[in-house]
């Protein structure tokens, strides 16, 4: 029986401190939970969630869009270089148990679309207003949206 | 220099009697304009956009998600089984030249990120109310507004 | 009922001369069958492929693994970027009825594994001695063996 | 700085009892040298060589082919379902820093393909007699030559 939790913080490759500081307080309460940070590997807010795992002890994977692996954030356990480009949002969403997105621009529209279309819940903090998405005010409510999703699968 | 043009048509793989002739309509004058039609291959908003194509005597592409290509509607010309699932939803996008999206559900939505995020333009067409698509109004508006997105590259 | 017959040519994308007419032969006599070829749209086997294919008159598809399709030879009728640099060679592969191999270094081996994983036939002319494939003598008669396995089917 | 080494074990997903073995040894000794092992997640030498892995207590990444991490073996620490069926395999070997192939069939054959395309070194042990493999002779020695090409890198 597989019992390893996987959830994905999904969101832009730049941000500003305000959404940096909230996706890095998402990364800390996963890591806490003791589930593992499944992100993009990039900068921006995927940077800042890994280095709140990290924080908080917890084991990070980076799927990035890249041919090498030099471009993953330094708070990223394991690079999983893919070279697919923006195909890759279809393996973070399809990988992932339940997701978080946090602000965002096209691509975490993207992967807002593709997690919804494969039947996967998402939490929304401060991203998109779309039909059909968990909201959530503050990174500790996110985290606890999304471990609600996984203990009633 | 290449001088062929890939219009892609987004658009879920059921729909009602109204999208779908308003779909037919699209493909009908994508054809008309000479440009070939990309479309996921499937049924619903796909399946009508290849019938309009065809019955202006246009050539159908169709990027198919599964392992045969089987499921392939019977108006696409040339059938790519791509075996990637949602994956292959990033090979629409990054293969057409513009995008007409049609009603649609979550794949569209997911497409139509996809496409922004590859700084592709959108024509939207009673689908998603997304920041940064172009609104049409009807079928014959969509094509010419995406031929105009060509003519400005 | 599908009758379009696709038939993927599979080659490095450089070649010598001898390479290059033989390739060209390949694509020639698979337009003369009627069947559309598929290759990866790049330079050397696949552009001499798309070449001779053009001189019968037949259509070509070109499954290009960059972002753009500006790299597309000019013998492309309907270029696709598919952005997954190699792992576009699983769609070459899967999309094709069956394949034909020529000459060729590690990509085409690698298509050659893919092609035989999914239950594929390959047809090897002058190309790497493994296990499975069907070997051709010459383009003539590596495409009536391509046929062959169409008709079987 | 990354110093993270992802050592890629490839193979077949049945395999008889001495290659079984093979495996399970491989993957003991990439964790007792400190790697993480990256593999396909799926049964036979994949297997093995989680199951050696997390004998020795290291760290093991499954990239599976499938839509759910159900297939996944029971050794695999992180499970990546990617939905992208074969062309899967280009994200094993894009993505580890070198590659072991033992015994294998097709799957394989296309995976050392993609590997040494991509300009990564491949041990092969009792696998695919491929020009330009390293060729090793016991799971050690495999495990040791794959560490000499990370440490040449």
């Amino acid at each position: 029986m597989d019992t390893t939790r996987l959830i994905g913080v999904i969101g832009a490759g730049s941000c500003d401190d305000t959404v940096y500081t909230l996706a890095h307080d998402v990364g800390y309460n996963i890591a806490i939970s003791g589930a593992i940070l499944v992100c993009g590997g990039l900068g921006g807010v995927m940077e800042a969630a890994a280095k709140g795992a990290k924080a908080a002890g917890g084991v990070t994977v980076g799927i990035l869009p890249t041919e090498t692996k030099d471009e993953a954030n330094p708070y990223i356990d394991i690079p999983l270089a893919t070279g697919l480009n923006h195909a890759r949002n279809a393996i973070i969403t399809r990988s992932c148990d339940v997701l978080i997105a946090i602000d965002g621009s096209y691509g975490t529209l993207s992967e807002i679309g593709l997690a919804k279309a494969m039947g996967k819940e998402v939490v929304a903090l401060k991203s998109w207003d779309i039909e059909g998405l968990i909201k959530a005010e503050s990174a500790k409510e996110a985290v606890e949206l999304a471990i609600g999703v996984l203990e009633s699968c």
